[in-house]
């Protein structure tokens, strides 16, 4: 069987690296171009990673790919859409804006950047949230409404902000549950989500916490809403939740932890809770797409679970580790539950999530 | 003038040397004995410190006093209260509840244990906020109850739990001026707070977060509403607040970041919010204590801070630094406001903060 | 095919835990018994790592295997040797010298413990370094004397020193090719190094260099000549090498780096000294045993490696990643080299290093 | 008494706000005049540290002077020295070669910068070592030199590499007592020596160790060579010592630490080791100069120290401690010592090192 071709946009950075993971000996997607900025274009691509010191900037624990490693780098602001049948773009946002149009009006792009993550006819997946979800909670027809209103052959999907994802992974089984009417969350953010130039200095963040990270909060407020709302017509109503969060960076290198307090329309039980989160996504799940874990949420009895360094790399990164369930009684609501999760930024929050969301679109025959 | 005669119990401790250290050339107190195990008995307190391999174990950034590496050590368990005048305790828990009423017969006792702090007669004092505070928002008079109760000369008069120190000083402008309602707090409290042996392993915190610290958060809720509560007869009504929070461990040396979200009964503004927290304690600063700083509070406008290792050192560690101040609409109530604190916990929020008691009580004449 | 009974004393310890991994799926042994302090005693193995706050202290990446978590847990102190054909032990020094005899007189026993280390008819086997080595600097055979001597039917035999392992296993190959003369060392070590009660306390080491390990630098310099030593007639002579080296603790999780030094005899190039590191070992690794990584030694070419964090997994941490290789010509000697070195303290370093040994032994009837 | 007007040249960066603490209330210089890039010019010194977010970059510990704040900051490339008396530069290394000659052109200029570091004409101080030193082994009178070839009014003069300077310190005793034959040196080094922009990755060093540092291992070798060396007529002939080391990069905010070993051409022991580093420049710190410390050299006794976190503060940043003295004699020579040191990279490494050289050269009348 013929593999889907596939590129990757800004392939040297820590989003691009991640997806050249994800991509590696892959069942349904062949990586077949590569691209980042003038400045790598017309170089291998593992000597595009290497400088004039010989230092090779490489940032994920899996080793390189031989097969990528000879890829030829080209210049993303050149390169054509010929011979490919999806691309996956890992791109600063100002760039996106520029570069993912382009590709959309030929083949689908999947995206880490949040350029368009906010545009009414742009869906924000998340698999097994707004994706592969039995009603009105699928978003996966907005592709057709772009496709028409823009007169693209492809479309473009952004996947939500890194710290959005685990969050809003563990609220759609509780909302489905219970109804959810508030959330307050504080999250406790690995130095990866900042990419690697500038990055998190080292001088910043060792022996200490940086409480604000620019723009993260208002993303994780709006980006919630809109992918747990549903999809009524051509547009989707936004989830009339109440969602409110800081956003800090602490000391660890990968893996999102967030101290999530939610109150709930019904009342419930925490076996019922517990219940919603383990059994979440069964349908999905049995789709058996290649880049999807055994379980979308795992429930940890350790009271002093979930942890980052321990638990990111559940379920190759794909799972998100939910501990410490409580109930929650101040918030307002008639009930409601306290947790903490654990969720991998740089994998479902980024990257390997893109890839899940293609798997599960060309099940579906939108990419193809 | 005569200096009032001090004693340290548990002095070769992470808290008995923050006492020492606080004590340290003070103008009223004087350190003239020092008590820890039967180990560490009869030796010179420098000798107490060090290990059979030459090795010394203190974890003050300011250097010990030679008058005190001087002072002989004795067994706690033994020592008399001949020629003491006020007892500052920082032993674990259950010695605390042994050895803290044997003292108090005679003399006041300033402790960083939890022991007595739950019991009706007992003050959990807070400068500024239940002590020295203008109104029924005083608990200084509850040391009458205790003496006439117990029989003592004496009294036990703990501080809070670390975590809640913060929280509670910048509740207290907010409730005074608005009227606090619930708060949701989740904190990333620094290691120190856990002592050295055992302490929090590297292998536990490097490039990780933990997020549970046994029994923390039962504390912050229940001292949080005593601290904010008001004195009424002889006994205190707790303040009706909702205080629901996640505690976590950073990997950070000295210093707890607390974000916190607080839904008042009165609307405001955060023009009116700055100035209460700003303005908090004026009085109590008024009267020069030598351990209080020049402002209980301070507000930064930087976004990126409260940061626990720039911060945890204002006002040499006794100043709560708060930062990010945004309004809180999701929580409910009328209105609210959202921020990030960082609080020294080795500092105000234990030892340092237990000598501001103790001056507060000398200059009201229950320390003499 | 029958595989070999294996116990593990020790088990719930880091060193004990990494055994239970070096063991999961082995073609050739298969663990059944395990043991440990009388405390977990009686209890399943999953049991006795949690405490009853329902904290499971498991230190490994890799998942606790479902087999190994059923196995009961045996008093180590009263263990008997039926049933088994071959002993791991991961005990501290004390109680290795106690427990270890008692087995090794029916069994071998290969010990993580510095117990027995020094004794004259001890061997400190080294992979491809003493064992499996081609002429009298393998020293196989002194586990014949050792039997002979002490009328065993098992015998002891204890791996080296974490810090010493990647230093022997470097200088072996230039020992061969260019005569090592002297050698000066400073290791970087990581802290699981230390195990984990008491371990390295996070106070200790974050933003900070803990500049001595006891007794480790007496070890090194002691086994390295012994490791390079020839097997003449019964003993072994050390080697004639020159060791100096000071050892320090780095705020690093795993992979132990060392900066070394080296005087040879004999002049060489850099390509010569490269290619007798890389080629190291090849009629070893060619017995195909299941522990053995593709290489011993691998030569990094980028001047930024080897990084613990990136280049400990090497080989599943069974492969020395050595980098920075330059000339050295202010030790004197004819000639040298200096080069910097990542090795696995708790894999080569400790308990796979010793299912590695253990395999060659069963290749050579020694285990049966 | 009028003070002398000096100015800093790169006063935002890491190392010119060093300066500016240096400087702070100081009884000889006033800072009148500060200089960074285009960027910042024609801002109060306060507002250019801030960017438009509203963070503020200081990286000090102590905090701003508010006389400092006020200043208005010109654009390097176009201040003139007018009103100036001495400048202190902390440029990178190619300003500082297009603007010190300029400055030196009418007064002194005291740098950080390595640009002029390794020409013939150029001291590079170290106190004590090599300036206010009784013979051959003071470098002062290159000044003189420097002026006269190049017709200056000024003169530049930077000071060492911050990792040469503990370790040619510490050398300087040890040459005067023993004769110093070669030197070996591993250094493990904090990331503020890299400065902030770009700085070290908190992705590169947290659990982890980088072993390279372009450039520095070959600077340490050259710089200690001339230091040490001795002012023969109109030039210095560099000490005829083997210098050989390896330079890493670990995870400490600030603080060097470096494993020395030491090979001499005369007997010693280790008492007349240290006294000799005890005793170390004993007339130097005679003089009083504001910025000299108590003692240029401390020794412990403590086989765990000296530690960066717990030493670097030693004499305010100014004193180098040195621990685990011991006798090292694998390295030939007649006899040796081997030692390990920790001395503050930003401190006497940097910008108040070149206070303190600035200081004697006004008290010797080459600053007026």
């Amino acid at each position: 069987m013929e593999r889907i071709r596939a590129a990757v946009l800004g392939a040297t950075g820590v989003a691009g690296q991640q997806f050249l993971v994800a991509l590696d000996g892959h069942p349904s997607f062949e990586l077949v171009r590569l691209a980042a900025s003038e400045r790598s274009a017309g170089k291998r691509y593992a000597d595009a990673l290497r400088d004039a010191s010989g230092r090779t900037s490489w940032y994920c624990k899996e080793a390189l790919s031989e097969e990528h490693a000879r890829l030829m780098v080209e210049d993303a602001s050149k390169m054509s859409s010929d011979g490919i049948d999806i691309v996956f773009a890992a791109v600063e946002s100002d760039a996106a804006r520029e570069l993912e149009p382009r590709f959309a009006e030929r083949v689908p792009v999947i995206s880490t950047a949040s350029a368009y993550r906010y545009e009414a006819d742009v869906p924000v997946f998340l698999p097994a949230v707004n994706l592969g979800a039995p009603g009105p909670d699928d978003h996966t027809r907005l592709i057709d409404v772009q496709r028409r209103r823009r007169g693209w052959k492809g479309f473009i999907t952004p996947g939500p902000n890194c710290t959005t994802t685990g969050m809003a992974i563990t609220l759609k089984p509780l909302h489905d549950a219970f109804g959810v009417e508030k959330v307050v969350m504080t999250s406790l953010q690995a130095v990866s989500g900042a990419g690697r130039t500038p990055g998190v200095s080292a001088l910043d963040i060792v022996d200490n916490v940086i409480p604000y990270i620019a723009g993260e909060e208002e993303k994780v407020e709006r980006e919630t809403k809109k992918i747990l709302g549903l999809l009524e017509g051509d547009a989707i109503r936004p989830a009339a939740i109440g969602v409110s969060c800081t956003c800090t960076r602490v000391n660890v290198l990968e893996g999102h932890t967030e101290a999530v307090f939610v109150a709930t329309k019904r009342r419930g039980s925490l076996a019922e809770a517990r219940e919603a989160l383990e059994g979440f996504g069964r349908s999905f799940l049995d789709l058996g797409l290649p880049s999807a874990p055994a379980r979308l949420i795992a429930v940890s009895d350790d009271p002093y679970r979930p942890q980052p360094r321990l638990d990111r790399d559940a379920g190759s990164g794909m799972t998100t580790v939910v501990g410490r369930l409580r109930e929650e009684t101040t918030l307002g609501g008639a009930w409601g539950v306290k947790y903490v999760l654990v969720s991998h930024n740089t994998r479902m929050g980024a990257a390997k999530g893109g890839v899940l969301v293609a798997e599960y679109l060309l099940h579906k025959g939108y990419v193809k």
